[in-house]
């Protein structure tokens, strides 16, 4: 069942008490995590400028909104070139792939304004916490500018709190850039979401992601809406999975998004 | 398209051939890596015996066969544990879980006769090498008796067979226990599938495996009959990915598996 807004405030203020309290966090505090440049390079778009985004020079700027995504598991070395060369061509913001493709990928952007995010413990988020941690480091070693790690869905649904701020934390500190936590919206209540986000926040992750487009739904404008409700200005909140056409990235822009996860880049934009 | 036995026999000289030369491997010894005790323990079934298992006594052996599953991203703890307890109930052969739960299943099952299973590098096999190695090592320091890991599939598909075998290599190296090797039949063509188990088997698999059972398609009694053509008796041929009946268990025992991967083992012992 969908939250309310006022209900969506009124839970945040109450499990952001509540969780402070179980991981002996000062709530006043907690938001106050040291701060990437993520925010600064991509201030929240207001309803007022989102239209303007979609033509003319605004094209520019909505490709740095975008995640320019393969992760399909038969995707191969020509598919990262492919992917890499578009980014290059429509300067979208980075270019996310899997852990095995990080140095390819680094090797053709580097002298480039692409970044590379990489995912880890993608997409089932249950891979063994120091294995996230290892998978983190290897990617930054290969030289992501990025990480999209996937919580522990299944620890959040049973209530371990704790198990779930450690893991987020652990990538965190080990990666030293900024982190995005992918809470698999589509699998979680309401309620859930909203614990997922200040977990998040509390860890220290620079963007909430909605969905890995691996499991049975992706991002919707009110889970981008309740994301940033929760989150305020405290971290960026990107939408991913099914983002395919200029309609969807706009709702998920007006719906608070400052990042867009989708393998359709090049398609939306030569719309135009 | 589908190729009959005689093209897949024939295919599978010629690719061995091929195979053990671009990775300098003599083709007349690579089958004689150190054996485990895995197939001395789990013959395979002829068809003459596997209408008897499906009764009385037989299904105490047929429960061997049985690698309890449970994958899903929301699975907790609680799933965990019932999984683990049917387990122990059935004597099924083990249970086989993502990494984050290796320690807990332990745990339960540490003074039975039920072995742990653990996934590595699950579902996607596209995580970085070194990262596999470490997320299996983890598995083993918990407690892991078998891992099932996930080859490059996309590596495969692109011809890029040394970095497949090594990629194997790396997790066997480091796992010391039985390695399955996941080919995720679905995605690969048959020329490909007998490709992916002659590298497991050059790499020291101690089984293939069909499927994850998160891409588009599961186990079949062709890919199976395939798989087990090619790897003779040198190694195991593990079905996965839809088995939900006791007939497609036995169909796919027929075929030529000597392990079944499902989540519904006591569903289907239950039927009688």
């Amino acid at each position: 069942m969908s939250l309310t807004n006022e209900q969506i405030i009124s839970l945040t203020g109450q499990y952001r008490n509540e969780l402070s309290e179980v991981l002996e966090l000062d709530p006043h505090t907690v938001y106050s995590f040291p701060r990437t440049a993520v925010l600064e390079d991509f201030p929240i778009v207001s309803a007022s400028t989102v239209e303007e985004l979609s033509s003319g020079l605004g094209l520019e700027r909505l490709a740095r909104t975008f995640d320019h995504t393969i992760l399909k598991p038969e995707a191969g070395p020509a598919d990262i070139e492919k992917l890499c060369s578009e980014a290059l061509e429509y300067n979208f913001y980075s270019v996310c792939v899997n852990s095995l493709y990080a140095a390819q990928a680094k090797n053709i952007l580097k002298s480039s304004n692409v970044h590379l995010a990489v995912v880890v413990g993608f997409p089932l988020g249950a891979m063994a916490s120091s294995v996230k941690a290892a998978e983190a480091a290897q990617a930054v070693f290969d030289g992501a500018d990025e990480i999209d790690m996937v919580l522990q869905v299944g620890m959040l649904k049973a209530g371990k709190f704790r198990e779930v701020y450690e893991d987020i934390k652990a990538v965190v500190t080990v990666s030293e850039v900024p982190v995005k936590v992918i809470i698999e919206t589509c699998l979680l209540s309401d309620e859930e979401k909203i614990k997922a986000c200040l977990l998040s926040v509390f860890a220290g992750a620079a963007f909430v992601k909605t969905s890995t487009g691996f499991s049975s739904g992706g991002a919707t404008a009110h889970d981008v809406s309740l994301m940033r409700s929760v989150v305020g200005n405290a971290c960026g909140v990107k939408a991913s999975g099914g983002v395919r056409t200029l309609e969807a990235v706009l709702e998920m822009l007006k719906a608070g998004a400052n990042r867009i996860g989708t393998s359709s880049g090049a398609k939306i934009l030569n719309r135009k």
